[in-house]
């Protein structure tokens, strides 16, 4: 037996129940993806606990690595394609006319969650720099979900579903500079004092010469790219050529620019979007996005987290919880109201940026690591987040009027030209 | 930094490089799998040795693993899934015409390389028990590179090419029974004794009932598991049940049989060939291999060896790649010639088995372990595997006629029907 032997049977089993877990919650009328992350649930520890069978949990010999370490690392895989078909999916010209809603809806999903957070573990006797922290891990949106949701909608292409698209990215920009002030603060007011500010002005830095690379350089060398892989020879080189700058940029942008690397990835698929070869590569990464790296990333979050644990300390998560629902949805929403959008269309986009992700665990871990978030809230936070991911596909699919079918394929209408892609990255880099 | 991040830009550059490759070989003339592993064989040690650049050789953490053991059991479920889509792609009307030469030209080419190599360390001054070993490391064929030149050539569905598909099954089968032989026999003849032939019977048994249980149950199981997912709500329902079958399967093979696992992913691809489904399934399954699974796998072969080890141990070693080769040729090429085939033809189906693979570097490990192979042996038969399938692809181009040409798509002829399926299994479970 040896680590490769176990991942053929750990990667069958998380298919197969993805798929009918999936396929039951399509036939209940619920969203395909919330079958898939509950398939998660039920193989995770808070069921099954399959990590755990002494078949997955050996580890055959001391050169080999666990099992689930490795299937860890093919869903970050998995989600980083997911978010790059998002990008190719993405209508551009559409989301060109939803920059400034786009950003004022994650301003406000950053602000009263924020705020919210922040005044809810206060209250609930944390000292200013834990419940500061709280609030901030309550601040990253994640949008896999939520774009997995609007793609069997058939409504990823419509206008509340490029604001949240935008929102998104913006909103891990804002999240960001909020994540690298509070922890300077924490820094210049811990006893170590002092480098905070610098810290702060280098992430920045770093954030803003990353992005103006890739706004800058992107769209170019994706063109070039994709001229010289059709001429090259040997099947299927332009889709190679599409994961190699999808993984790539998701690399760079959390590498050099210290931004979530589903944030590259999701940009990236907007600059292959704009190239002859999109309509093929799309269809292609969709069959394996829908086989195998779906499944992979969304029951991957289901194996996380155990909610056994929340047993008995029930109270402050559930506050928790509704401060990430309802500040998305009022913060998010309002921020879309006041830019014109209707109350159903705002209701949508507060609704899809309820998720948090791999970034909201990733600022959680690194409170944990500064002591100021406790093991006990930190359970929490990793639960929330699979919460926050649970509510959205039935809240969302709500949110719509009735008659939005559930559909295996995107609508896919014009796309857009080469000139209306740079005026939608002029303007995103404008804003 | 983490693994997962690492490895974003390590598949990213494995791609890059196995489809760079491949072209530059295609332009060249020679086969595009022949640029894809020379790829490896430039990322791995012998040249570059991107392992050891400080950026991938570091562990991000106690908890994390390195990226070159999470990088190898991707590429072990790559080999799976390359397997399984030559399954899909095989003609079975053709191998039911072909199983006879198919079993003659593996026991050729099972007893001559075992003979030659077993003769040849003898004479190079290893002991009997030594020699027997070597000459078992020899006998093991791995053909995904061979099948994957043939789909290049258009050549997969001919008739040297089913027979070398059917001869690869055969061979496995042979191969461990050798194996189990051997290690038996050396067990019998070192101080504990005893329980060498109860060895042998159980592997037989395990391998006996596994077959038996993959031939009778696994065409029905197919169609019903297909039959289930067609009506499966959900996009590429049937896609992911290939998948699952495909891994599933392939465990099965090496877990209950103690077979290799592409073994298993073959059968499996027969199976679902016999299937409505399976023309849509291949197309997609075409597209994940050539553009992430196939240049994982081609490139992780090249990685694995350095051939900068064998500076000034050459002589043996340039001896046991001609007898790894002749040996093939010869006793392959012989079976398929005894029962009928053109001169031509045979020597096609002999250089098509010249490849070794996992089951000789398994072979291999198990004799290291049990200090029956020196370390400098040890290396020598890793670099051999590597040679058999770098001189393959260039070799077999060479055996066809002139005017065959390169191609990116199969020729898919007519499908077979169920019961030309059945035929074919009924009398591969007989040979």
């Amino acid at each position: 037996m040896s680590t490769s032997l176990q991942i053929l049977f750990f990667v069958a089993m998380v298919i197969l129940c993805a798929k009918l877990f999936g396929a039951i919650a399509a036939r209940l009328g619920l969203p395909l993806v919330l079958g898939e992350l509950l398939a998660g649930v039920f193989l995770g520890p808070t069921v099954l606990n399959i990590g755990s069978f002494s078949y997955f949990a050996a580890v055959p010999d001391a050169n080999a690595v666990p099992v689930a370490a490795v299937f860890k690392v093919m869903a970050a895989i998995g989600v980083v394609v997911l978010m790059f078909v998002t990008g190719l999916e993405t209508d551009i010209a559409m989301m060109r006319r939803t920059v400034a809603p786009a950003f004022w809806a994650a301003s406000g999903g950053v602000v009263l969650p924020m705020l919210g957070g922040c005044l809810l573990a206060h209250y609930a006797g944390f000292g200013w720099p834990q419940a500061i922290f709280i609030g901030t891990i309550l601040t990253a949106t994640s949008v896999t979900v939520t774009a997995q949701t609007l793609v069997n909608l058939g409504q990823l292409r419509s206008k509340p579903g490029s604001t949240i698209l935008g929102a998104a990215v913006i909103d891990d920009v804002l999240g960001l500079v909020v994540l690298s002030l509070v922890i300077a603060l924490s820094v210049h007011t811990s006893h170590s004092g002092g480098n905070g500010w610098t810290g702060i002005a280098i992430t920045l830095a770093r954030m803003a010469i990353c992005l103006v690379l890739l706004f800058w350089a992107g769209p170019p060398v994706t063109r070039w790219v994709f001229r010289q892989a059709s001429r090259l020879h040997g099947p299927h080189s332009e889709l190679a050529a599409a994961l190699t700058i999808g993984l790539l940029l998701a690399f760079l942008a959390e590498w050099l620019g210290g931004m979530a690397a589903i944030t590259g990835a999701y940009l990236a698929g907007l600059f292959v979007a704009a190239t002859p070869a999109h309509g093929k590569v799309t269809d292609d990464l969709r069959a394996m996005t829908n086989s195998f790296f779906g499944p992979l990333f969304f029951v991957s979050i289901g194996l996380e987290v155990n909610a056994r644990q929340l047993a008995g300390r029930t109270g402050l998560f559930v506050l928790l919880v509704a401060v990430a629902v309802l500040g998305k949805i009022l913060g998010s929403g309002l921020g879309a109201r006041l830019t014109g959008f209707s109350n159903r269309d705002s209701l949508i986009v507060g609704v899809g940026m309820i998720p948090r992700g791999e970034v909201g665990l990733i600022t959680a871990s690194l409170g944990f690591a500064a002591g100021l978030v406790s093991p006990t809230v930190y359970v929490q936070v990793v639960i929330l987040v699979l919460a926050t991911t649970l509510v959205t596909p039935p809240l969302l699919k709500m949110a719509f009027p009735r008659g939005v079918p559930e559909t295996s394929k995107t609508g896919l209408g014009e796309f857009p030209s080469l000139d209306e892609l740079s005026g939608a990255v002029a303007d995103v880099a404008d804003a």
